[in-house]
């Protein structure tokens, strides 16, 4: 019996439940990123009532700062950070693509330069998974080596070998107690690539498995393309997990493929820079003709941002740079992808998948949210590129 | 029958109940700061649990941003921004010296250049009154002028008589329908005017009375005075509030003096600098000390920062620049203050204030919370002057 129970399905798609140490998770899922064991700006206890069964950190972030053996002995990082359900630990490999010019990588290990104080942090597959063990994470991912879009397809194919190598020595590892390991497969951009890099990590016994190194910067239907080649290869009664998505559409398109969980700074960075995720697209708070709107943010959302307060009042808090505003579109945002999810899987269940996307689709496509006013001058542009969880060249991809 | 209670009284100290048309504040009362419609960082809800009977917004800075229009079509301040219970607003009298390089003032009005669009907004007594009625303040500020420590005598001579002369036009145009207005005396720091001042603002028939223009960085001795020989004249049945205090320990002398009601932005600056209040001092949790300190902020505080999280935990949210620390500062301050406020009232109902505020003064004094360990490195050196609500000569006074 494998962690994940499968409740319906309906084309690739399916609806299911995943066991985990600290509770169950409903898929398809969409996990909020709190990178630094926070999620950006919101309470454990926010997060859990937008809807979310799980959250994901980054065990290469905390390694650095603020160190594992501090979150060990605070007894792992539930404790640590007040959140009792479900963790999920990216293991760091993602850094060896968005952080490479303070990476470097052997055979035997990664080596990060720490963008806090210089020092160098060394850490072999084996290592990866025991110091997310110590962590506490409920899901442990595999060290991987991705490669980013436009990559050679002979480099591709060499960080993929070494990812299946690295693969073997976590999965040597397992960590066991009530812990899943995730495998991740890769394959650059090249369906073949992927379908064998996804059949020799699916064959290797992993809890689940993350079809990695996607949303990159490539078009949807590379990605598209890469997801289905490596889905064809994988074990059907495993979670998938796609890495860093993303927008309605796509995950949408995801889980169409048959993809069960989600994560992407998206919602918490758009929330930073004034956008609200609706069914009509985003809504770009900042503008002007939203200064003396007085209707709820989204009209049948049950998040306080809309509940409780108005467009006019919310842009008020962004323009005078108030931190409520943050807040509050952050934890819309989260509701509006948790909201999606559960649509989603009640559409799964109900047999009405296909309709449910291509109305969903249709509705982002006539894109009515943001209206046509012009932007707001005294306020900075949003910035160009927030659907990617793993936006490359930044020091802090924390949402 | 005037809006107060005295419920008790222990020397000049009191305690007592100040109604309002949103509700009941409980005297001595600290009122958390929300001069742009927000408390920093705070969503309404944490405000109450956070034991805040009443907040204070600004006026002249509303009045700009987003301007009283939309919030009185909004249906005024409290719908605007979800606080249901009381709310005062401070005129903008304050910002004639704050702001004084963009302000100028004449008999009729004052006149202030807006920070945001350099756009002029001229306020006669008058005007400031029926702006915080359409803002539906429940306690409404008398327009005032005063001045800066350092001043002459003549120039704060002339200022409090047309302190005078503008809080007759202020008290002339009552706005009645339930919201209290306040006068402000002021007098400079010569005893002999702020008791002139306070006998004619007294005799005015306001509902209560705010002591201005201290702690703008007076020696607290002159403090002291200047509110004694005020407080000497008022009524005693109506609420006196001291504008814009402060410490612990000012707090104290203040009630002591028979003070009611007090506004400061210490608790959200503090906050956001890393520093937490405490019956020992202030603790500055970014120190290095508090990396590895995983006992709770303060043993018996009720707030979330103390009952769910670590002192480890809430530094490491400050070292990665992360809101919920600032947040969890907030709420740790904020209720701080009032339950400092509550343990203030008790003790004058129970006839014991004195030896409580000595025994509050002698924990401070002994001031063991922050420790002796040297500053952290990576962190900037707290801002230097942060007990005052009032500090001049910045464009944005707000906490």
């Amino acid at each position: 019996m494998t962690a994940l129970t499968v409740d319906a399905r309906d084309g690739c798609a399916r609806s299911g439940r995943l066991r985990t140490a600290h509770g169950e998770v409903r898929t398809p899922a969409f996990m909020p990123v709190g990178t630094h064991a926070t999620v950006k700006s919101l309470d454990p206890a926010e997060v859990r009532a937008s809807g979310a069964d799980i959250l994901l950190c980054n065990a290469y972030h905390l390694a650095l700062r603020p160190g594992v053996d501090l979150i060990e002995r605070a007894g792992g990082l539930h404790v640590f950070m007040g959140w009792d359900g479900p963790i999920l630990t990216d293991s760091g490999g993602f850094q060896l693509v968005s952080l490479r010019r303070v990476t470097s990588v052997d055979e035997e290990a990664a080596t990060f330069v720490s963008p806090y104080d210089g020092s160098r942090l060394r850490v072999t597959p084996e290592e990866a998974v025991s110091l997310q063990a110590r962590l506490d994470a409920d899901i442990v991912m595999c060290l991987d080596q991705p490669v980013g879009w436009g990559s050679s397809a002979a480099a591709a194919v060499a960080a993929t070998e070494r990812t299946h190598r690295w693969a073997a020595r976590c999965r040597a590892l397992h960590p066991g107690d009530g812990r899943l390991l995730f495998g991740i497969c890769q394959g650059g951009f090249d369906a073949r690539t992927r379908s064998e890099s996804a059949a020799l990590i699916g064959g290797l016994g992993f809890d689940g498995i993350a079809v990695g190194g996607l949303s990159v910067g490539e078009p949807l239907d590379v990605m598209e393309a890469m997801t289905a080649a490596s889905l064809a290869e994988l074990p059907g009664d495993i979670v998938r997990y796609f890495m860093g998505l993303g927008t309605d559409s796509e995950l949408l398109a995801m889980v169409d493929l048959g993809v069960d969980m989600f994560d992407c700074v998206a919602p918490t960075r758009l929330a930073r820079s004034g956008s609200a995720m609706t069914r009509d697209g985003r809504l770009a708070l900042r503008r002007a003709m939203y200064r003396d709107d007085l209707r709820p943010l989204v009209d049948d959302c049950p998040c306080p941002a809309c509940t409780r307060f108005s467009r006019a009042y919310l842009r008020h808090l962004l323009a005078a740079g108030e931190i409520l505003g943050h807040r509050l579109l952050t934890l819309h945002n989260l509701t509006h992808l948790t909201t999606l999810m559960a649509a989603t899987r009640e559409a799964i269940t109900a047999g009405r998948f296909a309709a449910f996307r291509a109305e969903a689709d249709a509705r982002l496509l006539a894109g009515r949210a943001s209206g046509d006013g012009p932007d707001d001058p005294p306020f900075p542009a949003p910035p160009q590129r927030v659907g990617a969880r793993r936006i490359p060249a930044t020091l802090d991809p924390s949402g």
